[in-house]
């Protein structure tokens, strides 16, 4: 229990992963608690984006895609990112948004499940996740369409004719973990595929893919693993089903041999059949360094610390703070990095938090929703961002009419 | 006619684009003819990047999403392209890569067209757009397949029956210019769509879309508009199919409020309904300055002045080298900017110019291609590339085993 700020500086004396806070440039005079949405910098990232683009891009020009290896960016970085995930390293690229990836899995499972019609996934989980399917259904013209169903009943609503089960294993507004190798083994009793979207737990939770016997997966490199704005995406495809699951975005970069310029698509055998156009070069050279520098730390610490700040902070606010209603699990073993609460005037409240240097952010329509980085976040900013936010609320600073406009992104 | 490197010199002194040239960085040593595969890297460019590395993402954090507009870049960068290829700036965003757009676009396409059951492109053109047709048409089980018809035959081809047409106005290896206008207008004639592949034309040749009438063009960014390695693509919608056309990949970023996080899809009914999941910040950024330098030229001076650097090319290689044989349109105006010839050792041939600084590259079977930049090729490097090549046929310099031996990415 955190009584004061000196038993948050404590926790921070004696944390394990303490050390890797200097990795990241972080600006003075803010207490950043959106790395669930933008993941922080890590302070080697720009100096190897430089070297990118003058290095290699200017000096080296075309020659780069063999000499530093731009061609083999995607199954290098996807190989690392494998290790944070219980993947192997030949079972995971990097490639497109995280939406497109989806878009190729969810297509692929549902040919490798003929004659089972339904996608099945959740309300509420994230938009694009939903939006893909429904775009997915329509496309497919009937062959299969999405069913959402509530998260309580979605166990038991996997059925013969389900093909694909898609969730999100952290929810991005609650922070609601579904238990990975529970449903996963569900979903094969009866037959179906399940489609992990990682996107709210890789670089924070210990994801354990293969223990678990998940089929597939994506997600996000600009969260908790630290990629940029924009960053390109991963896909995991087990072993079992790489030579069987077939891209509807069959493009060039997944062919056998790319560069043999044949009219006749022949797809590669492995994961890189997953691959479509060209990759982002200069997405992949900033994203290696924040999977990087993961790799680096314990899994296990690194979910332990994340969890630890969450309930501190839950603790902290239900403690300290009037008017604040939990939205996310208290247990932490249910729950990602991130922890949400409501309130009718979220937005107002996270904007003055914003203007006070705390950053988190609001999900519509009340929630407001902070991350904690095991990488880079101290209980002592846990504290500190309490502290504000109990008054900003005591003084109802919310309460003016900077706060309440909406801008473009919330 | 260039006699001499005199004649050359004269050519580049009177040249009103020469000044272009200093906005590029270009290695010492290099001539570089390999443009139209890796555009070069423009000065503002690393600087550019940088500060959206250092400032807005590692500084400022999430907040650059408003405050550095990175949410309105695909539209802003588009509308920018859109002033190169005759296109409205409402018409045009920038998107995933050119191989997702144009399964984007075919997949909208095919969909306006109901009944008609073909999608017409022609053997050899550039394979991800084989590819990607044919992934299509597997996916659309039956609605509509792919029909390869040779080049000559295809004006006559297109008939009621087909639902669009997929080009690549200048082909990736002849470099043989379709007549954009009249293939247009002929589609329409049949009742069919018509989708422009622009990868080896934008930024090189004074393209006209609504001039033409066409409905529907993807195009490149890291060729001849500099964007850097895997920069992403772009897409051309006409306005009157933006209502109408239905993007299978209806990621959250194509929803009409992204930010409404609603469960239901409802697409933008404009050319966001193109965007998909989260754009690269970083390709953005690293784009835009390339985008910006074409913007300062006059385009019938680009399109004009890379037709000459072809055609002093042809005219050079035939009088001066042996053994080549040009595979290229000879008349300007239905070429693009590159030119290739074809030689039983061509792998070999271009291996041994690299190793002298001509950087041209290397097409299967047999093709060695160059490609010649309006903005910063001069008269006086057509003079030395085809001096060196020239010294390499005559002492069969090219008959070495280094030369010989196959790369990744060739």
């Amino acid at each position: 229990m955190i009584e004061t700020r000196g038993d948050a500086a404590t926790l921070d004396a004696a944390d394990p992963l303490a050390g890797f806070r200097d990795a990241f440039e972080l600006p003075a005079g803010v207490i950043y608690l959106d790395g669930n949405s933008l993941g922080a910098l890590p302070k080697v990232t720009a100096g190897r984006v430089a070297e990118t683009v003058r290095d290699q891009w200017g000096r080296d020009l075309i020659r780069s895609w063999n000499t530093h290896d731009w061609i083999g960016a995607p199954l290098r970085v996807g190989g690392k990112i494998a290790a944070l995930i219980g993947a192997d390293a030949h079972e995971v690229i990097v490639a497109d948004s995280t939406s497109v990836n989806l878009f190729k899995l969810a297509a692929g499972a549902v040919a490798l499940r003929p004659g089972r019609t339904t996608i099945l996934s959740e309300p509420g989980n994230f938009p694009t996740d939903l939006y893909v399917l429904q775009g997915l259904g329509r496309f497919l013209d009937g062959r299969a369409r999405l069913k959402i169903v509530a998260a309580d009943d979605l166990a038991d609503e996997i059925d013969e004719d389900t093909a694909v089960v898609v969730l999100t294993h952290v929810h991005y507004k609650s922070g609601r973990r579904w238990d990975l190798e529970a449903l996963t083994a569900r979903a094969h009793e009866r037959g179906a595929l399940i489609l992990w979207d990682l996107s709210h737990s890789v670089g924070c939770l210990d994801v354990r893919l293969n223990a678990a016997g998940a089929d597939l997966a994506v997600g996000c490199g600009y969260k908790y693993l630290n990629g940029g704005p924009g960053a390109p995406a991963f896909a995991f495809v087990a072993e079992r089903h790489q030579a069987g699951l077939a891209s509807p975005l069959s493009g060039w970069m997944g062919h056998a041999e790319p560069f043999a310029f044949d009219d006749a698509f022949r797809p590669a055998g492995d994961i890189r059949a997953q691959l479509c156009g060209t990759p982002s070069v200069l997405g992949l050279a900033a994203l290696e360094p924040g999977v990087d520098l993961h790799l680096e730390a314990d899994r296990a610490l690194v979910e332990a610390k994340g969890l630890a700040l969450g309930d501190a902070f839950i603790e902290l606010v239900e403690r300290r703070c009037e008017g604040l209603t939990l939205a996310s699990p208290r247990e932490g073993r249910r729950r990602g990095h991130h922890v949400s609460f409501t309130h009718p005037d979220a937005y107002a409240i996270v904007q003055a938090l914003i203007a006070r240097g705390v950053i988190g952010d609001f999900r519509a329509p009340d929630i407001a929703r902070f991350g904690f980085s095991a990488l880079y976040t101290s209980f002592a900013e846990v504290w500190d961002a309490v502290e504000i936010l109990r008054e900003v609320l005591a003084t109802r600073a919310y309460d003016h009419q900077d706060f309440r406009r909406r801008a473009a992104v919330t």
